[in-house]
């Protein structure tokens, strides 16, 4: 692994978090990283809601079925995108959920993307929790935290998945 | 914009290229980050074909209508997900495509992303030139270089789309 791409093998799904809260500082820059994501023909149709209630937090956990560690996360951060501004909302919103998660990973925070679009019932459960417009896609949901736990920096890399000039 | 995220906010769309060619070591270290990105339940459903040819280069830049830059390119990778390994392949395999060019921002190379699928005659002229089975999805095509131009790091921060504990 070449150590000037070590943000990236070091995001892993932390699910354990101690009790400090986040400084806005550190929100800014996780929401930064996100705005710094490619988007189709620069549309940028994202929109974040930051979460730190404990009380929504704890609604999400139970709107989501692997979302159990959300509230004892610092914050979560629900990325929409908004189909009006463009069909390639999906990809761009990804793009920038993980931007944050590779972002939280640089800040010595950890992450864990909570998967929503693709989901109807749990989409609509979420975009009802946080008042979200109903036109408006729900791409993710991200639990984020001081760490209470390790994983070791990693990548998956199997040979058997790359193809040289064709499939 | 915090220095340890640098390597987020310095990718930048490049679409002008020297003539020199990728390292296997290059190539393999954007391969390793994109095999390190997040997947539903680590289901990992991707696959990546790699083109140096120049002639399959030029197909390439034929069959997408802003792929003009593919045949300056060292490298091109078709970021590709198979729907039987999951049902959340588009999400998987863009954030595989973000930490590739992410790697590439990184590795001081250049690259751009050519969405495909979305666009599905798009996504079957591509099948077609890289002989990818016609069940498994063409997400992106990245166009890879040693950079021909500079752009300076951002983000595209924007406060009116940040909601802060609702919508």
């Amino acid at each position: 692994m070449d150590e000037r791409l070590k943000i990236i093998f070091s995001r892993r799904s932390i699910r354990k978090y101690t009790d400090r809260t986040l400084s806005e500082t550190d929100i800014t820059s996780l929401l930064e990283a996100g705005m710094a994501a490619p988007s189709a023909s620069n549309q940028k149709p994202w929109h974040f809601v930051t979460v730190a209630d404990k009380q929504k937090l704890k609604a999400l956990a139970d709107a989501h079925r692997y979302g159990k560690m959300l509230p004892g996360a610092a914050l979560a951060i629900a990325v929409c995108g908004d189909p009006s501004i463009s069909s390639w909302w999906v990809q761009d919103c990804t793009a920038a959920t993980e931007n944050i998660l590779i972002a939280a990973a640089g800040l010595g925070l950890g992450a864990v993307w909570l998967g929503c679009h693709g989901d109807p019932e749990r989409e609509q459960a979420i975009r009802e929790i946080l008042g979200i417009p109903e036109r408006v896609g729900v791409l993710s949901l991200l639990s984020i935290g001081h760490p209470a736990e390790e994983k070791e920096a990693r990548t998956q890399y199997d040979p058997a998945r790359v193809h040289v000039d064709a499939w």
